[in-house]
């Protein structure tokens, strides 16, 4: 648009059109309005032009000279545009083009949807499945998230630390893989159209990488069974709407990864959770799953994580066609979330679930849901992928198709991101298999010398991973004086500014978990704060218990 | 997962599982499984370890030592296993890493969910959501592109030239801008975390550019207010996920873009279409609006277009107004889609839909999708959004709110392409208003220049283009001796090799619609073939009126 509009240009015509006698309540009204509007402002900047143009003139509405004039056009901004000019004024010395992060967004957010909306008739009802999508973790992370503090912000002039969340690229220990810049640099420079649009369901070449990538030679796929989406959770999403309908349910591990849950529910489906036995290895509980489809009708599918997310767990092959067996009794899907793949560390070895199918005899079909951002430490380039390993009755024929025709609404995955897809994945990229070797042993390495600190923390026990990027430990807050795992969480980061995901969050009690992907050195950091602070609940327990009761 | 796993893994152990004996019913059912699953298997290539492990032993099902071993567990393979070996074996010599996307796509396309699947209990029903995501030209594009035949493959060699598919990065006479490249490249090379994620609404500083681009002093917005999305469709679904529930209704132009029908039907709601007036440059016909609210209940949103696809109309500050007025009488959120922008020819000129409703005192909300994909001609790298101009009540906080719950499913839009945005975006940014000025300057001269010649063809007649990247051109079907715009299109794409999208594709009869973003010397030689095309229609159409009756 143009933002030299000469300020004439609103002006020349400004005529209020159906201003309406102010009454007490609308007048009310409008405070209420212009005094939101006002707060909605702070944080952001104005148009440098806009700031200009509007100095020390008196801003009116535009005119309209239609033959039906709604008598529903109020002007309420009689108020609001004198608070406009103040606000303008204001800042007009401001030069910044950025504000902070913070300023930027205090605006509307703690703003609620007003009644008055409802009194004008301009009630804008959001739909009821945006009001059923809720990341249950976001609140709990967000909520502690904010208390962290910068290191001198704090009396101790502690950094903070978050072992919270897991991207493995805000690490500065693990770099992507100079294959994969090279090949995003050169399709951006040499590559002819990059661009422009690709297939709806993804490049043919990133598919047929993919496609290569999941082919075992008791399975084979092509291209056609792979759709490449904005990330795995854009693959997730594309799989989940596919199977579910409102009222039909999913079965997910718990604990588990919250997404499946929130896509799940988006779509007016339900979840039933399966447990992960915490001292089997936090393998499935067949029984359990046996049970739930006793006492179940309309279940579309089941969803197996593995590598495991929040767990750590990798999955025997033992165990994977146990599952397999378990899919093929009661004829579901599996929907098989491997974003972590190869990320195992010794002996622990990963089975694909399409392979454990196949030497079965495909009579389970599997939608394999993967990508490039955990293995090859890219989450924000959002490339993922579904692989369509289809059983012997092409039950999935109709679920691909499907999915094919929803990715047409979005159109794939960033170009510039699917550029290095075929790079990656290939066998024969000079220098990627031995950077995929790098990053396991630092995660391996990184796992065990935090595992080995935290066990040997009053209070705390490590229950070792075999995988991915995470580390379950038990917490004993009878030991440590503690309510729960959330007190642990809380105080933990008041106390030593190290941020760890309460097991609260993804529904165990008295864990924690931490993800090991930072650099070692902030791992040696974190976990000796961790030390410290259950040597002191530890410590103070202990003189608690010593005290004569009469004392309390 | 291990690639090169040793054959004795699933040799050793092999022994089938629960075979039953073969009836009659179940040796067919295998055989047409088999045909199938073989079928499956063209155009896609083995694993090569795969293939040397395979070779010259028979393959057997991997065993099931489990006490709950499934009855439900067939092994239908033996057959497959045979052609399995054979297959491999044919392509054992050939290493070709990636085949022809032909052979890559052939795959399963055309193979139909069995009966089979239901027979065996194995059915997975694809969700009614997936089933009502259709996009309507996507059929129509499909037919009639896989026609297109290159130089070579014609007796008159004649190459081929789409004009159908708007993708402005496609062609070569316009590329992206320097800055945008830049950007993604230092992105990528020297940007602390460029691979992380980012917030699921979209980067801080992407956030705060676009807020800022689409802030007036009329109405200002902050990062808050606004939603990064994969690509502007992207956007779109997240803002008709979150206005619309199932049974609602939003108004949408025709002819307009499918994908807001796409989205709509998605969602179980349904779509009204508004006509916009051929003769009246493609305004809005607000009679017919009217007359739509007459008879209508549970509209929750009308979507605009401006600059229009297909019309290539765009919209005068005169009837933008007329249509804010028109969403004020019936308390009506606008969706403006805005996605081309600032493209527009002299003397016509883009004005914001949320300007225009600031203007007449924010009656009116106005949710604006938009993105970087057409105006700076990277529509493959996926980044669009949404930025939220509340009205005075803030009617829409609520669909803020869930759209941003929805964001969170997916993450956003990919990190490189985003690190774009505030470069671009930016004023102060070294050669882009220039490359701006330049790219619309040369669209404004394709557009004449086309125009200029069709505008001399027998039977066609242009409707001018204002702006985006569409020119609509009329056919008189009767003079060129053709029974619709199909006609047209499919006889123009045999004899000329040139492929125009016919009115039929956006449900506007006698009309073909031709992208203008081609090099001008593409453009110049489809629009020769296109006058050759028509005069020879005309003057066979001429012949056969001039032969006597009865002749025929």
């Amino acid at each position: 648009m143009d933002r030299t509009l000469p300020a004439t240009s609103h002006h020349d015509t400004a005529v209020p059109i159906g201003r309406r006698a102010a009454s007490a309540s609308t007048t009310a009204t409008a405070t209420v309005a212009d005094a939101k509007h006002n707060a909605k402002e702070k944080g952001i900047m104005p148009s440098p032009t806009s700031v200009v143009a509007n100095r020390g003139e008196h801003h009116r509405v535009a005119p309209l000279k239609l033959s039906e004039q709604p008598s529903q056009l109020h002007n309420h901004n009689h108020h609001s545009h004198q608070q406009h000019q103040q606000h303008h004024r204001s800042q007009a010395t401001n030069h910044n083009y950025y504000y902070t992060q913070q300023q930027v967004f205090q605006g509307l957010h703690s703003q609620q949807h007003g009644s008055q909306a409802q009194e004008t008739g301009w009630e804008c009802p959001a739909s009821e499945k945006s009001k059923r999508t809720i990341n249950p973790v976001r609140p709990i992370i967000d909520s502690i998230l904010k208390d962290i503090k910068m290191g001198y912000q704090r009396a101790d002039g502690k950094d903070p630390i978050s072992l919270a969340q897991c991207d493995p690229a805000a690490s500065s220990a693990l770099k992507p893989c100079n294959a994969a810049l090279d090949a995003v640099a050169r399709a951006l420079r040499e590559r002819h159209h990059s661009a422009s649009y690709l297939n709806a369901s993804g490049s043919p070449e990133a598919r047929v990488a993919v496609a290569h990538h999941h082919s075992y030679h008791e399975h084979i796929i092509g291209a056609d069974n792979i759709v490449i989406a904005n990330g795995c959770s854009g693959a997730l999403q594309l799989a989940l709407d596919t199977l579910l309908d409102p009222g039909t349910t999913v079965l997910v591990p718990h604990p588990g990864f919250p997404l499946y849950q929130m896509i799940a529910e988006s779509n007016g489906a339900k979840v039933i959770e399966y447990h992960l036995l915490q001292d089997r290895n936090w393998e499935c509980d067949m029984d359990h799953l046996e049970s739930i489809m006793a006492s179940s009708t309309n279940v579309r599918a089941i969803i197996i994580n593995n590598p495991s997310n929040p767990t750590g767990a990798v999955f025997s092959e033992y165990h994977l066609k146990q599952i397999v067996s378990f899919a093929a009794k009661h004829h579901l899907p599996i929907v098989s979330d491997e974003i972590y793949g190869e990320i195992t560390f010794a002996p622990h070895k990963f089975h694909p679930m399409a392979l454990v199918a196949a030497k079965m005899g495909r009579q389970v079909p599997v939608i394999t849901a993967s990508g490039i951002s955990k293995q090859f430490l890219v989450p924000g380039w959002r490339v993922g992928w579904l692989a369509f390993h289809d059983n012997n009755y092409n039950s999935l024929q109709g679920i691909q198709d499907g999915v094919k025709r929803l990715a047409q609404i979005q159109l794939g995955a960033s170009h510039l991101a699917q550029a290095a897809v075929p790079v990656l994945l290939s066998l024969a990229t000079p220098g990627v298999a031995e950077w995929k070797k790098n990053v396991k042993e630092t995660l391996e390495q990184q796992a065990i010398f935090f595992c080995d600190i935290i066990s040997r923390c009053d209070g705390l026990e490590v229950i070792p991973p075999q995988g991915a990027m995470y580390v379950i430990v038990k917490v004993d807050c009878r030991q440590l004086g503690l309510s729960d795992d959330t007190e642990f969480a809380r105080r933990l980061l008041e106390e030593e500014n190290v941020f760890v995901l309460p097991g609260s969050a993804f529904g165990v009690p008295n864990v924690f978990r931490a993800v090991i992907s930072s650099p070692g050195s902030v791992l040696e950091t974190a976990s000796l704060r961790i030390h410290d602070f259950c040597q002191r609940c530890c410590e103070q327990t202990e003189r608690k218990r010593k005290k004569p009761r009469s004392a309390k």
